[in-house]
């Protein structure tokens, strides 16, 4: 087995959703595993960048509402556009790296829920009980699940991994990295596909 | 023959050169012509966003350093990154937009030079002499080039082109235009073909 391809996206961000739902397949097809890597794209990176949030911004946010239903259409994949205001990921986020420390594949069936009750159902993502809904369709435990997020220790492994987001100098959602190479943006699979398969930047034919 | 495709750019962006080298063959291909309308996204677009140049933006930055060539490589084409202190494009533009009135083709081969001048020889383009050398060969009069680009009506034939890409919520280089459908960026060649080949987002196979 080839090393994996890193996937960092943000549960809030429709385009990592939609990464998601391609990711693992692309990967294996070319016998890579894939680590999902959720981090805190608004409220950490894009400080940094000093940046405006998508949607605030002009021009853009007209470009995103005509882009994102067109580009699930392409993938195939289901997708509504719910009110994100008073949402975030932190919960979501700190359940997944909670229950990647004993069971990574489960880790990442709930986060294809998570991804799934937000961008496909519409419903919110925001609270705890939302999550544990969430993890205990899955046979997680919903009370230690809830005790989770609010656990310092696990706090603190969110942290690190938007500390290890950053220090990867990952800015956006969906952003994959691969052998070292940085590849943005869910309409980018194609760039990734071509790496996974030729492993350098050879012209296309 | 189809509605053309609308390709908007500028001849600072080295993607905007990019997207040059492949758009008028993959249009040709669908029986589609190719209108090419420079603009200034820094002076004005970026504005508009409240953004700041891509090259001030943290980490963002650093990510197009490394993919500026890859993508150069990808396309098959060669790329020099030129310091760009100082340069713009105004000249060119205005040199560009005078030229289409009566000569469109001659215009364009125009266009290609200037990007060739700037992005492959790493030349400046930002003087009227710097302009009016690339006229001159393709057999445009240098002294008529030169006095165009500070002719008060060939400034507001650049105007009017900035204003159309604005009123079209162009905010980037290259940013195509088809049949309605706004698509931004090179990385999105695939999905300018995509349309071009069904007319619509129907699901990838």
């Amino acid at each position: 087995m080839k090393p994996p391809v890193d996937f960092y996206f943000d549960f809030l961000s429709p385009y990592g959703y939609l990464a998601a739902t391609q990711i693992d397949d692309l990967a294996a097809h070319y016998d890579r595993d894939v680590v999902w890597r959720p981090f805190l794209v608004g409220v950490t990176v894009m400080n940094i960048m000093g940046m405006k949030p998508l949607m605030d911004t002009p021009l853009k946010s007209d470009y995103l509402k005509i882009d994102r239903p067109r580009m699930a259409k392409i993938l195939g994949v289901p997708l509504v556009i719910p009110d994100l205001t008073g949402t975030n990921s932190l919960a979501a986020s700190r359940a997944y790296y909670w229950q990647r420390e004993t069971e990574p594949g489960r880790a990442k069936e709930l986060a294809k829920r998570i991804f799934n009750r937000l961008w496909v159902e519409g419903r919110d993502i925001t609270n705890a009980a939302d999550v544990a809904e969430e993890g205990t369709a899955l046979g997680i435990d919903g009370v230690d699940l809830c005790a989770a997020i609010q656990d310092d220790r696990v706090k603190g492994l969110l942290r690190d991994a938007v500390d290890d987001a950053v220090a990867q100098k990952v800015f956006g959602s969906p952003y994959f990295i691969v052998d070292g190479e940085p590849i943005w943006g869910v309409d980018r699979l194609w760039m990734l596909e071509h790496w996974l398969k030729y492993g350098n930047w050879s012209a296309l034919a």
